[in-house]
């Protein structure tokens, strides 16, 4: 089979090897569709993220579905050859203090598709663990499907957000993982969604994925704006999406009393300054999030309405053997760039 | 001003008296439309409910909206003469361990519109604590924010059953409570919302308010059903309208393993048997529903979004002299009606 | 090596086997000390429990301690040949919808020891899972690490009653269970902890392990007593271990308004009829409980306080070829019999 | 009657003033024990808190208890004169968002005692509105009720920080505030509470208060120890009252993944550098604390149960006409002064 192999910084080649044989609680998987994610071309330009490093050849991706060619003899009659499927990338343990007690995104063990040593999907051909392969209905498209991943960490900042029916929410960031938090937040009922970035594209497409209002920082001031809004009252929920400081800071300051912020973006140096006397005075949460947990079944049927059209946010298309292309897409142009997906099987 | 006075089981009669004056924390607020309850309808049949005995002539009504004419002096200053608002119709001490705690829906002081001994609001005028009346949008009809008070009990029990968004849900009985708690399931995210009756009337308004699938229990099994829907697994949380024990018996049937019972209805007798095994055994939860408690200004903000039209439910309108027309439609024609909604200023 | 071997219904037979060896991620096991548990005695004496039933000769016992023997492959190193450890005895799948959720307890592929097919510890050796065995402090006795499971299922019936420092609790039964979740009940902080039961013996038991007050239902009356110990309030939870409809009757009309049920014991009988009116008109929560999940390393740490001596549970103790002696114990004197531990490597 | 009221910065007065007259819902208190806030020291030397500025000459205190003397008309039953009180310092609305849904604390129309420009209770009688005035047990001392109000913030950080039975604990800051957060944690059933301060004076205070361990900061490195006394695993939670930033940073580097912290303490700057990296890439939850809510009614039942002695925190006791040199104690002598108690009737 073919696969784009990441051979050092900036440089991907495409490999033969052989298909690999599921073992008896795997599948076979014939990729279908893979998307780019910004960790991607993280540890393409750079080699590396934080603590995890790119030692040896890689096969990057993640994000992805595709259609079971073989199953393992323990895997169970769901999953049969042909089904079309979604594939949850991190295999966790099952075992320790966080699987068992219902956060299994912190397990210490989780080996996690292209997250090195481990490699991912921009491939013809992968085994996965069967507990993570989920079907997907006939109608759900394999784009939609592979999108589940980035949507799943929308869900659990708008679980780990308490968001209830009828309240405000303010999302800082319109990238990718931005916009499907805002499709998240509307999908929950939310009633006011405030997407926020500097680039018009971004917030055009915010309004069309859940965003209610959009606010555009080259413009406007955010605090300004969410006053407005909310007719002064501040945002129950602040998302924080961008990864940088001050969209840290803006968040804690949009939220009303008692509000709640919720973190997901890293940014590039790790202590951010923060309005602690708010924090304290205001008795605002403010909670961290970490990939995502039991989200697959619920992002699938939370799909399946089509509502929304998440697939709006793909803004360029790639075979696998463009996948260079599309890193270099990714680097190059960001201001017009979403998401970008690969189809290992045209 | 004109008020429908219930001087005897049965027996409404139109009445004269003064306009009253709104104390330094009230307002005295033009009734606009006020929804005939299943409650005043019971009083009005029965002159009791359970613990609560109609013993001198009383107004009955307590779903209602109006306009503000005068505030008190202490009134805050979003309550103008003019302003169009719903009236939420419980005056709660604010000072017990309930009030404090953010359950004031129990608190044992309470004074409750249209709960002997005191007087509800089908009534050209009616002065409410300031705190009780809350400001509707423009665009919001005087039908919509008199329903918030029944859709009210909706969304407490979706919060009650902490529904999410992506999960599946039967709610017994389709009723107005039902119908409006079907509409709450589905604004709230809701992937599968099964309504469950026996008239197919009901079913039919069901799934112009949120059910995805409707069971008419005079031709279907319910478990099979929930079995067909849920592809065998159970809904997630089953919710109890109808107020008998068959009902209750089918909502604690239909969840799956960990799910969770809400029940809302008062079945005509005090004990219900119930599958305690199951209960144990599959670890549910069961959850009651005593009226409601901070829903409004969320069920305002829910309502605006107007992707789901409660109006729907209104089988009849009458002018505040053709009250006791009402009441006797909905006991004389039970199959055909939902809500009744009287006019006081017409 | 030697086993306790039930062979047809009440009959017990020492047998010889060969010493198992564990695979990769297993540990052997010396065991050291197996309580009685009430299902053991219930599979001796009737031969199934529901849909459970012993079609061949097994092994009961599941309340286990003892010390590692020899480790598999992949073990961690925390364990090792030596180590004195407590015992879970229900081995979970790790990748269902409950075992990634946190309520690894509804687990629909658990083998749990001494449940048909699967044999349990009443014998000389055990392989077990690794992460199933959980080290503890050397000052710990085998008594009380083998007393964690039925500990667990209180510590989990208090948890699921979300009991709080200062509250009030009743618990109704004060088998091994019930003292055990007083137990568990006192060590949380509550204030109140009112013991019930038909037996002075257990009663007086209750006192020692926690129990603040103590209802006798031969003298007097649970709701009288339960206003007078909470100056006519009720409690804030119930919790039910009898077993009995009574008892679940009694739980749920002594707790206040928006108290907390919890149900823990079965009764013979599936139905129970309850106050249905009450559940509602109180807005009452009512919670099943099912084994427990994410106690042993909690339990660990809560029992190294020994602030409550468990032990004082054990009203007898034999040797492994008296097991059938020890079943007979608990089936003949049930009044003076609360925990029967087991030694099998005496 | 006596007061002693702060005419000008660093200058407190004896003044004689008419004993009040409670309104209906009033009783008037005989105060018998108020302590010494850090707020209150902090306007006696300062003028002012953040946006809260002594304008006019005030009365401080707010910790405090005391016999009713008379009540108003509407005061209910429970509270007659003779009676024995603790007394809750903040008046609130009862019926803002905040005061309807279980967060009273974040009212924004409370009318709080010693802080402008309300009174406090450095004298001889107050009114106090009668749901804030609560009955204590006849064994409890005026000065444990009293101290109820600095053991409610730490009963509500242990609440804000879900400490469970078994759990592990680092408290910063062994002040009045982090003592009494200790005793909480202890009293909720916490296996491990390590207190941490710079004054070996505070960490012996500590040990006799429910701290399990005591890190000196003068003498090792927290992180260290911490690992140490939880095998390398870290905190499940960590709560800061020391009132800096590195404090709060210590207290986010010692919890484990998924742990929570809890800010109670104020720092001097609003700015606080955290390190939202590892919030992120680890889940945490930090979550700030004001005052309390729903506390006395619980602190009551606890501190009912004597295992812990919390008088043990006062350092010194001082007669009304005496407040003046109470406050020169607390500024001059901080770190020999936990709690000073001031005696309105001796």
């Amino acid at each position: 089979m073919n696969a784009a192999v990441l051979t050092s910084t900036k440089k991907i080649e495409m490999q033969q090897t052989a298909i690999p044989v599921p073992k008896e609680d795997e599948v076979l998987i014939r990729l279908r569709a893979v998307g780019v994610c910004g960790s991607d071309v993280h540890y393409y330009e750079h080699g590396k993220i934080g603590r995890y490093v790119v030692e040896k050849p890689i096969i990057l991706g993640h994000e992805a579905s595709g259609e079971i060619v073989k199953t393992g003899a323990n895997v169970p009659p769901h999953l049969q050859a042909g089904q079309r499927v979604a594939i949850e990338p991190g295999a966790t343990c099952g075992k320790c203090e966080y699987c068992t007690s219902g956060r299994y995104n912190l397990c210490p063990h989780v080996e996690f598709l292209a997250t090195p040593p481990y490699d991912g999907v921009f491939s013809e051909y992968a085994v996965v663990r069967a507990d993570l392969v989920f079907p997907i209905p006939d109608d759900m498209s394999f784009e939609t499907a592979a999108l589940i991943e980035p949507f799943s960490v929308g869900l659990h900042a708008v679980r780990r957000g308490e968001l209830q029916a009828g309240e405000t929410v303010v999302i800082m960031g319109m990238g990718p993982i931005g916009l499907l938090t805002a499709a998240n937040a509307k999908l929950a009922g939310a009633k006011t969604v405030i997407g926020v970035d500097l680039e018009q594209g971004r917030l055009d497409a915010a309004l069309k994925l859940g965003a209610t209002h959009v606010v555009n920082l080259r413009q406007y001031d955010l605090q300004e704006k969410v006053a407005e809004i909310t007719a002064g009252q501040g945002v129950d929920v602040a998302i924080e999406t961008a990864g940088n400081p001050k969209a840290v800071q803006g968040a804690i300051a949009a939220v009303k009393r008692g509000g709640r912020v919720v973190v997901v973006g890293m940014s590039p140096q790790d202590e951010v300054p923060v309005n602690m006397s708010l924090i304290v005075d205001s008795e605002l949460d403010l909670r961290g999030v970490f990939r995502y947990h039991d989200t697959y079944p619920a992002a699938i049927e939370i799909l399946s309405r089509k509502t929304i059209d998440i697939e709006q946010i793909i803004t360029g298309k790639y075979a696998l053997n463009e996948t260079a292309a599309a890193f270099e897409k990714a680097l190059g142009d960001k201001t017009n760039t979403l998401k970008l997906m690969v189809y290992p099987s045209l």
